[in-house]
């Protein structure tokens, strides 16, 4: 991260003109990845209130007071706010917002509904969900984060060829991803994005499967889905590896997700919706008579959240947006035999689409 | 977790005679601690709609198509009702609420407002926070409850131990960290139950401090706040070591510290109420002169989650309650020069508070 946090603060004027377009007074931003994106600080949230407010004259951060050092040192927002265990921060964040007349509020989509409730019942403003404008600004890439995106892709699938040395039969789902994890730490990658998902057998064909104690046998699919922390962003990646060889029926549903995952990769342009990149990879499967066994959305964009905008699904209409950074990962699922997964991070940039990933995507047998 | 879900269906059904007595309708939860806490089924967050239902004659789930295996195979929960992506699920809920005629709506607080708004905004129901109701139920822990946590802490503090053998003279803050983590594998801990603080030195005085690369030097207090995740449940505890010897001020810290937790353990009973718990330590530690070094709350209940309820402060004047699990944290903190902080988590049962850590509280020198 730049020591001039000159990123983060380009960031949150951005946010100001897009809340002086729609006349919004003030914009509350609770620890978080938003709260990340605007200060550069990096925090699990808390039940404690911690909540930034952004108006067109000011920013500062209202915390509980053991929050005041660090926030200095790791935030660009010198304004910081302390309360103490013997003060009520939902009234101060309520007198602030009275006090300065702020009748229109916007409120990013995490805040709990236990800060909400003291927050907002009863209040006099009119409270309007926020994450139309921060998602229409996180979609948009800038150069720090599609470095570091860029890394931490880099990164993650160095741990997966250092990982698939040690795939062979007998091997369980858990060990695989225990060693993922492990190399994960050698290549640089400072956490799992998410939890890592080892699945065998006929446990590949749930999608969201947690690894198991399930050893990994002969002519099986075993789909790997991980993605690893890098500076606060998430990479995202799904290889599917058979042991020894695949059956006929496993290798023709391989070829056609494949074929999905790429030609679709290929065929984004300025006039397609994410919507319709769905539509492409549904049509390319459905031809081959697989259609039912997609059974889940296209894609999801990735940035400092492993799922965020834009969504690749039926309904969103949007066209494909300039720097915007999100996976391509169609999957086939037989129901007690096994599934295939191929998942990419991409960008949109200057009309085309490109992959951040290298790691091979032909069939491949370990 | 026992194969017949009895504690989870037993804890759904307290909550019903609770819900019967406020008259509420239907009690909303997404997934999350108290999901997991209601069906046995542990999940992360997700942006996708994932609720259950409790209503005084029915529970069911509504969940993404892609979750509905998974929820058959991991909670006890039968009724699962799955959207896909071509469904709006706010609207799912918002006509089951209308058509069940539910006027009385009680919410888990974690619903974040990004879900709350599309499913309450100009809604016909009226909806209240249900945190007392769930706050209520958790905060006397059951047998399976307890059993856990007393593996958690028993486990972790088994890691911290094998890991002092490694600190020493010019080791960093973050190899400690990484030490411990390494070792709570080892002792059967699942994962870190919150960002290890390791604080050596000056960084001892700052109570939420990340680890870093700075060396560890002789005669610096170093601060161990650390807790690892089994079963579900978490464990805390704290301890701080001196590197070979202590100087005489933050000796005398530390015996202050000592007194203020062990003094205000054994002072507890039934007409203690957590914020005279919270009186007691900081008495003790304000008569030697430190009160304003202790900027904290003297703790927080621990459970499912590393903070919920009961809270050790100052206007907290709940009556300690029976099986309630909290953690006495005293902290002195010296700013530049160094801090000190013993917590351990105890139990209150049968008039009497009790530890369940038993790793040693006297000064220790490494």
């Amino acid at each position: 991260m730049s020591g001039t946090y000159a990123f983060q603060k380009n960031r949150v004027e951005k946010l100001r003109e897009l809340m002086s377009e729609s006349k919004i007074d003030a914009f509350l931003v609770p620890t978080g990845p938003n709260f990340f994106y605007f200060t550069g600080f990096d925090t699990e949230s808390h039940e404690r209130l911690t909540l930034m407010f952004i108006t067109p004259d000011e920013q500062f951060i209202l915390a509980p007071k053991l929050m005041e050092e660090q926030l200095h040192l790791h935030s660009w927002v010198e304004d910081v706010r302390p309360w103490t265990d013997d003060q009520n921060p939902h009234r101060m964040a309520r007198d602030y917002l009275e006090s300065s007349k702020a009748s229109m509020v916007a409120i990013d989509g995490t805040l709990p509904y236990f800060h909400y409730a003291p927050l907002f019942h009863n209040s006099s403003s009119k409270e309007i969900l926020g994450d139309a404008f921060t998602s229409t600004l996180r979609m948009a890439k800038d150069r720090e984060e599609m470095d570091n995106i860029s890394a931490a892709i880099r990164k993650s699938e160095e741990a997966l060829k250092l990982t698939i040395n040690f795939i062979a039969e007998g091997v369980t789902e858990k060990e695989v991803a225990a060693m993922l994890h492990d190399n994960f730490k050698k290549k640089g990658i400072e956490t799992p994005a998410f939890e890592t998902i080892v699945a065998a057998g006929e446990n590949s064909s749930v999608p969201h499967h947690d690894p198991t104690d399930r050893k990994i046998a002969r002519y099986e699919p075993i789909i790997i889905d991980f993605g690893g922390r890098y500076h606060g962003y998430a990479s995202d990646t799904t290889r599917t590896f058979f042991i020894d060889k695949a059956k006929p029926e496993m290798e023709e549903v391989y070829e056609i997700d494949r074929e999905a995952q790429e030609n679709t990769l290929e065929a984004l342009n300025p006039e397609t919706t994410y919507a319709g990149a769905d539509r492409i990879a549904r049509e390319i499967i459905s031809r081959k008579g697989y259609g039912n066994n997609f059974i889940h959305r296209l894609g999801h964009g990735l940035g400092i959240s492993v799922h965020e905008d834009p969504y690749l699904v039926p309904d969103n209409s949007q066209l494909m947006k300039e720097n915007s950074v999100f996976t391509i990962e169609p999957g086939i699922y037989l129901p007690g035999k096994g599934g295939v997964r191929i998942e990419d991070t991409v960008y949109f940039q200057n009309g085309k689409c490109r992959s951040f990933n290298i790691f091979p995507k032909s069939i491949s047998y370990i």
